[in-house]
């Protein structure tokens, strides 16, 4: 705390700039957790089945939507997961980190139409090629703000003095390799989309699945601690 | 607080783990209120009705619309209760868990798709039985994982130590039954779909009624401590 | 705080009673959110209007919706308002508190239905009754439900012992007098369902702005205090 | 904290008064993230495209619709980050704040509808004037009353007591002159309504981007305090 505080900080402003991190907090997960929500209501109940049959292979073949829905739900999630880490990071922001947050968000909650424009037109041969390539472009923008914001929030020096170099490094080094990942499926989706996809959906489990969450590294597995008969 | 911390770990590694563990819950505070809102939106309000006694035949011709909300926001409700239980024992969450919560929120989030579906087919003799057999199995899913998501917590030891043994066994054996429950039920509703719906409100119902929430066990009522007039 | 922890009660006990609390809060504060923000999905876009006056009249003629809109937005803000200040007496929750507070939600997410078919049905002579009826019962019911939870709350003691009788009498008398409003409102509805839903925004906005809201009456005006030059 | 608290003021006055400014907070920030994700909903999938070509055709045809999305987020996110300003200089809130707070946020929810009006009608010669007059007089009334919120507060003494009187004027002095660039782009917009759109645009930028966000004035840049290696 006293360390927060350079000279000509009242604590006023201190108690301020938590308020803001706590509203930035507030709005980035509610922005998180609807368009999360939200791409449920783009996978539509199959109507007009006659039978039980009919409407198990209607159910079934809507499979692209619940591909669709698996791998944007797991990128959401691997940039929420992200986004977590840098604020965790984070001793105080600025406006530029505001701004860029917004940014983030925006392209967040746009995340919904890529989605359904891919759900609607795999197995469309020519079309789903498009389909997957501007749903692979955004998924790359959005991962690729969210570096740009954890650069930023380095260069401009929010980040805790205590967090130690190497841990630092850790995250950029954990948020870069995705990008490249990226920018070849997408050239891959031009010819075999549903690869690419499915490439996709890798990356995501890639940022959520072996991710070493950065305070993870600094917590001692506790289990001997506490034994219970 | 300080058995909180154990050695090597920083006040600021503490002060981090506790803003990740404020916005896993923000999130899955998020994602539980908004599932639960998003299920009106499936309900279509009836058109053309050209007189009053119409509009009043559509309304109530909608019951299996109303049922399928409930059973749905009950047993959402079911399953926050669940995870808010189950977060008031954590002392400290790792990244298991964290990926293990996403999970129950892309369950979560999913419900309302079989809801949708569910309402759409009743009283449609062969589709309803897939329809139900669907529902229930989405249901089934999202509580066992929140099962298994109380399993790891007790297994990998982020309960807070001061958290009673058999408090701990009391959580566990309140959740697992209505596992069963579903499973018997998914296999009445082939033959008895409403039958099966109707007992999936009732597991619901379980859940939050006469459920002891664990900290009222320690919370002796206080009647007699202040007398009004 | 010392006088919120009986016998027998850990500090963790206390820990976890507010972080219930919050996540209460946080579910609640999410339905209110998301209800109040639904309500604009369910306003169509006039389509093909070839003219700028074209347009104009087809806007105009929303203005059902538009009634229905900030009908419903205020009740729910009404709604909000007395949740919020039934929150703050608290000292703690208890299970029965908990399911009687989802059960508000349960009817606050289900409000924007009865909205929709109010506005779809205005103007249509016979079926608008029934509408008007139905949009008059759901929040007769919110509001019922509103009081029933806060008559809990005093009733098993679970408001702060700061809190003098009167402030909760008051609080109690404030909630009280739209629900006869309501039903009388309900009858008028069955003639003339216009001015019955104009009535209804009269008892949401008497909620709203006379309201003596609790702590304010405990906040002296300190227009005095600080003399600005 | 001591100078927060008049005669007469018992602790639990302010311990319910945070927990009321905590919840209207969660409101606001949950209507902020619905609004601003919502509006993704409103751009439907071109349907039915035959080729690649075709999808790419009508995926770019969409552009109205990027620039409305584009717009009404920009602007939702000016008004939070303005709301967000205001709410960190306060000290307490009173009654009339938590109603005209209420009618911001009423306003914030409503943005989604013109949003789609316009998307619907630009370029469509005669309706877009009306469209997009209609936009622009929407998004001129939620930041008229912002700064409504604003000058209450000042008016009031809502705002901490060291907060400084320049600062207080400069917030003022940069919320005032976009309304002025509303009028007259609303008026700009009845003749060339893409201008007037792209001007709105400009408006939100300029709230967003050089906005000398308050307490970023209170602190210094410490580029100089801890040099790394």
């Amino acid at each position: 705390m006293a360390n927060g505080e350079g000279p000509g900080q009242t604590p006023s402003a201190t108690k301020r700039r938590n308020l803001l991190a706590g509203r930035l907090g507030a709005l980035s997960d509610g922005v998180f957790a609807i368009a999360v929500t939200l791409l449920i209501l783009d996978i539509a109940v199959p109507g007009h089945a006659k039978s039980a049959h009919g409407l198990l292979n209607s159910v079934t073949r809507l499979w692209p939507s619940y591909l669709a829905y698996v791998v944007s739900f797991s990128t959401i999630g691997a940039v929420w997961l992200g986004h977590s880490a840098i604020t965790e990071y984070l001793e105080r922001i600025d406006g530029g980190f505001i701004r860029l947050n917004l940014l983030v968000l925006l392209l967040v909650s746009f995340l919904p139409l890529p989605t359904r424009l891919f759900a609607s037109y795999i197995g469309n041969n020519g079309p789903e090629r498009v389909a997957a390539t501007i749903y692979g472009a955004c998924l790359f923008l959005t991962l690729a703000l969210l570096l740009i914001l954890w650069r930023y929030s380095v260069r401009e020096r929010l980040v805790r003095p205590d967090a130690g170099d190497e841990e630092i490094q850790l995250l950029t080094r954990r948020l870069t390799p995705g990008l490249f990942a990226y920018v070849a499926l997408i050239v891959v989706g031009l010819w075999i989309p549903v690869v690419a996809v499915g490439g996709y959906l890798a990356i995501a489990l890639y940022y959520i699945f072996p991710f070493k969450h950065p305070y993870i590294i600094a917590l001692p597995r506790r289990r001997q601690r506490r034994p219970r008969a």
